[in-house]
């Protein structure tokens, strides 16, 4: 069984390739997340909200694992759908940034982990739907 | 340009169609993530954490529109891409749900919000990235 999707826009952003994605620096990168035009009435109201999430398909992403060797937490491996890393069966990346503006079917957005180019599958509004402190996080702790 | 995913798994759950979906209920509602056997080792390390994302493909839903009228909110209507809505351009799920326990590729859930047969694209660590204080939710706030 496969399934097929058409993506509704592309990335803009500084990053190149993914080795270009420097980890550290993620939460201040700009860019901007670019709809087709057919999708404007699809994003009235989204400027209520402070931050977007960002369904992309990776793209330069060919590789995959199932295991995976977190950034900033030494000799740990662990499987790969306990991690964020792209190198996984289906490379679909969920990323949160700010956002800081519209301009038609244009959103001016902070904190891209996507290189430039990468195709939108679909965007929803964030919202924090868990106490956080009835959250815990594994070896996230520990990063 | 398509992009074609094979899915990793199925949703178990007690609801049979979208229609059996009852909002208020979603947070009580237990079922299985279940994986193809294959994807075991990517499940290592996910037990340490309180809750997953599990992104499905609602292959029940054939109608998309460009805007919603979110449940709990009298006469309003926004963007689809400015909810949760499950007719949307790519009919993409992400739940967050509450993980119980795991029996190799099973995954026990509770918090389903998916119909019985959903096919699993993917399942990711939920890691609350935001600080709370720092975001707001449109027309969420008025739900």
């Amino acid at each position: 069984m496969e399934i097929s999707y058409t993506p509704i826009g592309r990335v803009r952003s500084p990053y190149d390739t993914p080795e270009d994605v420097i980890h550290d620096e993620v939460s201040e990168t700009g860019g901007e997340v670019v709809l087709e035009e057919e999708y404007e009435a699809g994003l009235e109201g989204i400027d209520g909200f402070s931050h977007i999430v960002v369904f992309a398909h990776l793209d330069e992403i060919n590789e995959s694992q199932l295991t995976a060797r977190p950034p900033h937490v030494d000799d740990l491996e662990v499987g790969v759908f306990a991690t964020r890393s792209p190198h996984r069966p289906t490379p679909l990346a969920q990323t949160v940034v700010e956002l800081l503006e519209r301009d038609g079917t244009t959103l001016r957005v902070r904190g891209l982990d996507l290189v430039d180019g990468t195709p939108i599958l679909d965007v929803k509004p964030y919202v924090p739907l868990v106490d956080e402190e009835d959250v815990s996080v594994g070896w996230f702790e520990d990063r």
